[in-house]
This record gives structure tokens, C-alpha cells and sequence, in this order.
């Protein structure tokens, strides 16, 4: 007998974004920054490969932890609709829609009001902890009219 | 001026599952591996991420090359049906299907005779090149009818 299971090659889609053997779990855990109404499940995880891939699901009026890390993402919107910060620039979003989060770049998902927002994130499977802006660099991303209509989830 | 242009953040969809600034290629190029009616969008290729992140998409009747590499895949289906060969087992797909095909495994995707196939493949960025099947392996994946079935596209 093997000391592993043997595991299908098939983790088969579930209805409302759900897959086998997936477990849906908070954003966050024992973590003190801010987020709301987010989920998270990883797709694949796996040491033989250097990329991870989760899907983030947002429910309306939510959003995930507003921060910036040296890691990338690599993000495709799968379902609904909502806003993403990126630096200091607002994007709407829509499905299928690609988004490049460069290093060191402040960014922030957002549900619409009346929406869930659901994206795949490719990240690297080894990568470096968040940072959460302090009180000055929330004072300049507010600078910006539609960065502040975005950050109080006014957009 | 910055020596390079400033590029966006986000990249639409465009109608059918194609994106702004995404080129729609040939799967591969200069290479006498059969494969058939198959295009391919490199959506995420960045040096300072480890993960790409491409779009294939397989037209009725096609397929892609069976093959077998010491890298991994990571596939999500995000449209129309169709199956796939991992190993010797045959899968049918359907959207949002996971799959995951591990080193060294003989595979290939076909698309149904009325259905494109479309999936997200995540690989390594740095990866060797595939290995394709001698006469032998041939023999030995036909020796179970299903996989027979599947590789004279009568599935």
C-alpha cells in the first residue's frame, strides 16, 4: 500500500464556485488587519509547483485587507462585478477582466453593493508577509477625491 | 521619461474570451508534435513572478499535443466541454473543473465535436520541454480501450 492516498488528478466544479476537496475558508486568520465578508479557497497548492492559485470570493459591500507586499499578483475575475485600488488608481471590474498588482503597491478588492466579486490570484507559493499603511499613507491615498470615495466604499 | 512605457494595470475581456493586449497565437510554433485546432493567450508572464498563467482554447474536433514533461500543469476549465488522458485514465471536463496532471504523465486535452474547450494552465515560468510518446508508449496507453477511444477522438 502507498503511504499516500492515491488522489484523482480531477477535483470536479461544484455549484456557486465551489470544487471537491476544496475547503472554503476565512480570508484571514489570526490577523489583526482589516477585511469584510471575503472567503478564500486554494485551488492548487502544491511544492512541486512555484505558483499558487486561489479564488477570492467577496460578498456585496466587502472588501479584502487594503496593503502592499514585494510579491506579485496576478489576478482574473471569474464572477460578478466591483472595484479594485491599485496605487492610486480606481479600476472597475468586470468578468474575465486581468489585473497586475506590481511590488510594493498599495492595492484593495471591493464587492459592489448589490454583487459578489469572485477572482482567481496567482501568487508565488513562497512570498513575503503584507504591510498595512500607517495613518500618513492613508492620508495620501485620500488625496485622491475617487481614492477616498473608494476606500469609504462609496464608488 | 521612464525607459519603459507605463502600462496599465488591468486588461479587459473582450468579447470571447479574448484581451486587450493579449496576442491569440499558434499553441506552438515550429514544432512537428501533432496537435490540432488549438490557439493559445500567455495572460501573466512576468520575470518577477514564478507562476504563468495561459489561455488555451481547443476548437470542436481539436486537441493538443499528447505529451509528458517533468513539469507540472494546474488547469481550471472556464469553458465549453471536452475530456482529457492523465496517465491512463480519461476525464470529461466541464467548466470550473480543476485538474491537475503531475510530472512525467502522459497527457492531452480534446476538445467534444460540437464544444470549444477553453482552460487556464498554470506552469512554472522556468520549465523543460515535453517529451513525446514513442510507438511503445503508444502501444501501452491503447492497450485500455477507453484510452483508445479517446485518442481516435470517438469518445
Amino acid at each position: 500500500m502507498p503511504d499516500t492516498p492515491i488522489v484523482s488528478s480531477l477535483r470536479r466544479a461544484e455549484p456557486g464556485f465551489a470544487w471537491e476537496r476544496v475547503a472554503r475558508l476565512p480570508y484571514k486568520e489570526g490577523d489583526a488587519a482589516p477585511f469584510k465578508a471575503i472567503s478564500r479557497q486554494t485551488l492548487f497548492s502544491d511544492p512541486r509547483l512555484k505558483g499558487e492559485l486561489r479564488y477570492f470570493e467577496i460578498e456585496p459591500g466587502g472588501f479584502s485587507t487594503l496593503e502592499r507586499h514585494e510579491h506579485m499578483h496576478a489576478v482574473v475575475i471569474l464572477r460578478g462585478e466591483g472595484h479594485c485600488l491599485i496605487g492610486d488608481l480606481v479600476y472597475a471590474l468586470r468578468p474575465c477582466d486581468l489585473i497586475t498588482i506590481d511590488p510594493w503597491t498599495w492595492h484593495q478588492f471591493r464587492a459592489g453593493q448589490g454583487e459578489v466579486l469572485g477572482f482567481l490570484c496567482l501568487v508565488d507559493r513562497d512570498r513575503d508577509k503584507p504591510q498595512l499603511p500607517s495613518a500618513a499613507d492613508l492620508a495620501g491615498l485620500r488625496a485622491r477625491p475617487e481614492v477616498a470615495r473608494f476606500l469609504d466604499g462609496s464608488l
